[in-house]
């Protein structure tokens, strides 16, 4: 195995990388679909990597859909998957207030039903989902009634955003035992033809701001993703791909936690981009430089069906 | 006068000190009232210096309300104060974007009706004060209408923001062209009894990430306000003094303008917090310690009337 990072994955190398694993995690969105299109062969990839005995896992940052609404996105679109090889944002944050935080008490969610959903599925109850129009003025903001059983302000992806969202969660982190939890940390979210929304990023910055204090943030870059899929599947890092089309989330958890890395081109960053990083000599930039990089993850597909 | 930094201001120091001024510089909030109470003593403070032939000027972060809408405040609360002598956010970064930018355009505005007000005095239209509900789908909101005239994003104080108004902002955003400008830094609006609720810092920082640049900013600790203010009077920094509750604000303005500062205690900070800027050695942080300090801007009383 060529020791050089950032190589393009074709010939003999795909095989001898494939041969060398035992798991591949694979980001959704820009690498194995783009919205609501699979990337074309991505099923393929994915069933034949299966049908090789590699276990196949999906790891995502988005926290809008449960592992079941991705469970039933993957099987439209021709992948063989199960709910259980789906680690979300909207599940991992449950799972980390469950078992890491062992959390006694309701979560303030600013975040999608699906957040709602995943939490109850661990025995969570939650106040905050849906819309919270604003009424009064700043001294009622300051005293707006609060949940005295909430004991963590959770944030993910919310259209219902807003200054009342806001200012309920300082109310809540004025108390210093009130934990603070992120789904991620991604600014924007790219939709096709180069358009983006604002991301949950965003709103945490707000959050952060507003609490002076940092969250604890589950989804990648952050190690905990794979921490929950290890601990629950037993892999061996060095045995693992993480397949992703983000340098700074993607590539950097598996970086970050020992797994071999391969970026695809199908979505936000480029070649060029992991090559300013490894040119940038700099130790914090070279965890986003990816070992492999493919136009798409269809040039795997000869290797694994020859 | 004394050189070394952080001296309370009493005895023969103070009349000392007056002496030295042709300006008073008065933050508002936590300085000459708190919510709707004039400080004890502050008005005769204000009314005393301007007797004794000082220029006074209220110099505020704040961006809810109008020079006019001051100026009445002042004057219910016994301040002799016109309009004119009132520097808030609202009027300054509508003098920021006429003669700085000398935008030509809209201006798209996170924010209160008293800055559309104040835009309007200056000759510039604006879209987006308000609520913006949102609806439909994340490509929805990709697509959502912009105004071709829009060319500048202002965000300062706004209850109305949500994730349709920084979505539209990021849109606007996305054209390089389009200006950023925000009126302050704020985190939190601090009330009554320890309490607080977010302060346009938060809803400036969301809209930083989303757009992925940071704003030009027209409130304290930046000079413009100070030069916005000298430009129309012809102040001497040397004899001009900077009253403020914050380190963070008020009293690095004051630093980064030449002007002497003054701490009063009936606010945000306390000499503790200034004492740790100044043990710190920090260059960044010496900034942030004040020349004096008083209880309350009451304790200029003596010196004035004696």
């Amino acid at each position: 195995m060529a020791m050089s990072k950032c190589n393009r994955l074709c010939g003999s190398l795909t095989g001898e990388l494939l041969d060398s694993l035992e798991n591949v995690l694979f980001d959704c969105d820009g690498v194995i679909w783009r919205g609501d299109q699979a990337i074309p062969g991505a099923p393929d990839v994915i069933n034949s990597l299966k049908k090789n005995g590699k276990r196949v896992f999906f790891v995502t940052n988005n926290s809008t859909k449960t592992r079941r609404m991705y469970a039933d996105k993957l099987a439209k679109m021709g992948f063989n998957a199960t709910e259980e090889e789906v680690f979300g944002t909207a599940y991992c944050s449950a799972i980390y207030l469950k078992s890491t935080c062992k959390l006694k008490g309701k979560v303030y969610l600013i975040g999608s039903n699906a957040m709602k959903q995943e939490l109850l599925n661990v025995g969570i109850e939650q106040v905050g989902a849906g819309p919270d129009p604003i009424t009064g003025v700043q001294i009622d903001w300051a005293n707006v009634p609060l949940d005295p059983e909430v004991k963590a302000v959770l944030v993910g992806f919310d259209e219902h955003f807003n200054y009342m969202k806001l200012n309920r969660a300082l109310q809540y982190l004025n108390n210093t035992e009130c934990l603070l939890v992120g789904t991620n940390t991604d600014t924007r979210l790219p939709l096709e033809g180069g358009k983006a929304v604002p991301g949950t990023g965003c709103l945490l910055k707000a959050v952060e701001t507003a609490a002076q204090r940092k969250a604890h943030v589950v989804g990648k870059p952050s190690h905990f993703m794979f921490d929950c899929l290890a601990s629950q599947y037993g892999l061996d890092p060095a045995k693992t791909l993480m397949v992703g089309d983000r340098l700074d989330t993607d590539i950097l958890m598996g970086s970050n936690c020992g797994l071999k890395t391969l970026l695809t081109l199908t979505g936000v960053s480029t070649v060029a981009d992991a090559m300013e990083h490894q040119k940038s000599g700099c130790p914090d930039r070279l965890g986003m430089v990816p070992d492999y990089f493919v136009e798409t993850i269809a040039e795997l597909l000869p290797a694994l069906q020859g």
